[in-house]
């Protein structure tokens, strides 16, 4: 009898993980269940979607479950919820989401892949109708059917983290107002405060009202619709609010199965992706990691970590002994004009993290001052100010920053130094960089700091 | 006193080597010596200077005589050629190129930066006018120029190397009905055939004439003046010819003054830049170097070489202990719609350092599918078959490529595999790449090869 493989969540972990496993091993029956109507898509590309950029949200999606089946030979089933594992019994019990009806699945081996959820926002009235988070599909559908029938005018970006900036600039070029506000003091804290103004000015310049150190404990309602929110002591009328107050680890399942989470409160597994129960793996983002350079546990919740972890499960359910190393966390948002590019540790996760750490910022041009279309890059290295080790980098600046900052990935994972970086034989031509690159020309300045 | 040192030849190496010391030691006295009658320009911007991207060569120059003294405290003397160093006296001896004086400048340290010479090609009829190479900002003046005033029609470029193509690129951008003559099978032997050939399939599309495998060995001229050129036995008649038939280092003054050459042909030097004669030291295009892969001593043309040993030799100049580790060889080049990059060995060269080496060919979307502007990236992986571990890397297509090679750069600095490439956390965003980068599915699936 082939060995039956429960795959829980039709995402990037769990589709990753399913179609690993399937290539590797033909003989795997294995079973993808979803609980949303929709597997297989890319979340990263709702604001595109959001704006007509991306027409059809048909194009976000990777394979039906029709596709899925005929090219992969991997069956799925959505509008279902996985709500137990019985590890005893080799069990998962399930609930069809349609028809309310509870069954039971047998399985050889189980993986879960049940992503994030928003955070429960604490704000009082976000349960009013116009309050909305994103995380899944569906929510894009959502936001932008209402765009298309409610003639909004005005909303509400609550949170300016990597979601609410996407959900800015996706609303703001459909041409609406867009109030966003950060209870901080800076918008995105996954770059330096220094790299924040910047893409605050951006926001700014796009005609983006942004308030900060603005947090938001109420919404008010009108027979439990939104009406408005209150900023700086004066009510403000929205039409709609998006929440990104950030969100946690959708472990649900794994505690209702007697799986440990771990300390960051996602769910503990080794490095090949095993939880604590014999045949139950866990990826993606409801997954703990670990980040690479700290060698700490952390929660991601980037879709690449996911893939990749997902990547590492299916080889092993295909009997393979891989293991997923940690994260750095690397990712890359558009925000209008801006690309905003980080990988490893800030300064305050380096400081946290035990480093004794320093940053340098430049900004260099991003290809010869002569050349058309040549534009400045906004670079900061984070270091260690002993050796001179790079601990992380960010970057903002034109299209060439979205995978500038792969170079610092690889410079963070092979544990090279501001020295290393210094002395990189990095490409140049006119069309395309400058003869010192703007990540030496950072390490030249650093090193100063290093060598006093 | 001060100490006063000389540096022979006034672009890339020299330039950064004078520059670099100054800064470090503001009391050293140098004088630049350069034999053309400019300095400190960018030899890359040429062939968007040529067909009027960039509209005035006084943009490709970033220092005049007058601002590198005023701005940088060097004095720099322009039209001098220097002979002979006798290190016995610490003198030079040069001549006043416009003059024909000769005079002897003392010195306490000097550092040899001549450059390349274009090679003697070899080909009869290469002294006929509007027979020309492309090695100096002159030779980019004279060109435009001619090419203003001559109402030329058609153009032969005489070998399809990084000048070939740049000069290809600049004339058919013009509008000029050119004949790219490659006598290899393949242009850009600098990257594997399978790219070669798209870069091939560019230059057509592009209107340009390519013939392969067609060495040229006779011009035809009529009163000293070029006529044409013999392509498969038939004779085409050009108004102009360009010759890329290679470059020698310029090695003459070392050879006069009794420094010894490597097995390469280019000045002997240490790491730390220093020659075999005590106080003198040489960089850049006319300097030996070390291939950061194989170990071995190579010749390198590159700009971003030549400032690099600049930069160490300057360092040491200063009395600090700088070493050059040596060069990835790593390029970038522009060729109409297509970037053009690469770094380490290729196939044959790893083979001709004695790896056991294999490849690997992909071609994958370089950003998301659905997101406007997608396109082809090619990837050519370079590594040691038993070990994975990687040699070199080539890509070809968009923009993005020019510095996505970068991430290679490091990769291979860091002495990473195949596996470790393929396990990196990559940046990912629709607009700026794939969940998987293409650098990774590379290395999944030169895996194979490993892995079996």
């Amino acid at each position: 009898m082939p060995e039956r493989i429960v795959v829980i969540g039709g995402n990037a972990a769990g589709m990753t993980a399913a179609s690993r496993a399937k290539r590797l091993d033909p003989t795997l029956e294995i079973t993808v269940l979803e609980a949303s109507p929709f597997i297989s898509y890319s979340i990263c590309g709702l604001p595109y979607y959001l704006y007509g950029l991306v027409e059809r949200h048909e194009e976000l999606i990777s394979f039906t479950p029709e596709e899925l089946l005929s090219r992969r030979g991997i069956r799925s089933r959505l509008r279902v919820r996985a709500e137990e594992l019985r590890p005893a019994k080799r069990t998962v019990l399930c609930v069809d989401l349609e028809s309310g009806r509870e069954f039971e699945l047998e399985y050889d081996r189980a993986v879960i892949c049940t992503g994030y959820l928003p955070r429960a926002a604490g704000i009082e009235g976000d349960q009013l109708d116009n309050v909305l988070t994103v995380s899944r599909l569906e929510d894009g559908l959502h936001i932008r059917h209402r765009v298309e029938t409610q003639k909004l005018r005005r909303v509400a970006v609550i949170g300016g983290g990597y979601i609410g900036l996407m959900m800015t600039h996706g609303l703001r070029t459909l041409g609406l107002e867009v109030l966003l506000l950060e209870r901080r003091s800076h918008v995105f804290r996954q770059v330096e405060p220094v790299l924040a103004e910047i893409i605050q000015e951006e926001l700014r310049c796009q005609g983006v009202r942004l308030v900060l150190d603005c947090p938001i404990r109420r919404l008010q309602g009108e027979h439990g619709v939104l009406k408005g929110v209150e900023v700086e002591g004066q009510m403000e009328e929205v039409d709609l609010a998006l929440l990104d107050v950030g969100v946690r680890p959708n472990a649900d399942l794994a505690l209702a199965s007697g799986i440990p989470c771990g300390v960051s409160g996602a769910i503990q597994v080794d490095e090949r992706g095993q939880t604590a129960v014999a045949g139950i793996y866990a990826a993606g983002n409801c997954a703990e990691t670990r980040h690479l350079v700290s060698g700490k546990p952390i929660y991601s919740t980037l879709g690449t970590t996911a893939a990749r972890q997902g990547r590492v499960v299916g080889e092993n359910l295909a009997g393979r002994r891989s293991r997923f190393p940690g994260t750095l966390e690397t990712s890359v948002e558009k925000v209008f004009d801006l690309c905003v590019a980080r990988t490893g540790l800030t300064l305050s996760q380096a400081h946290r993290s035990g480093f004794q750490a320093a940053t340098v910022f430049i900004t260099h041009r991003d290809r010869a001052g002569y050349y058309p279309g040549s534009r400045e890059l906004h670079v900061v290295l984070v270091f260690e100010k002993e050796s001179g080790r790079l601990l992380g980098g960010q970057m903002v600046g034109g299209d060439s920053a979205g995978k500038r900052i792969d170079t610092l990935v690889a410079a963070l994972t092979a544990g090279l130094s501001l020295q290393d970086l210094a002395r990189l034989d990095l490409a140049y031509a006119p069309p395309f960089g400058t003869l010192w690159d703007p990540l030496q020309v950072a390490a030249h300045v650093g090193l100063r700091q290093v060598e006093s």
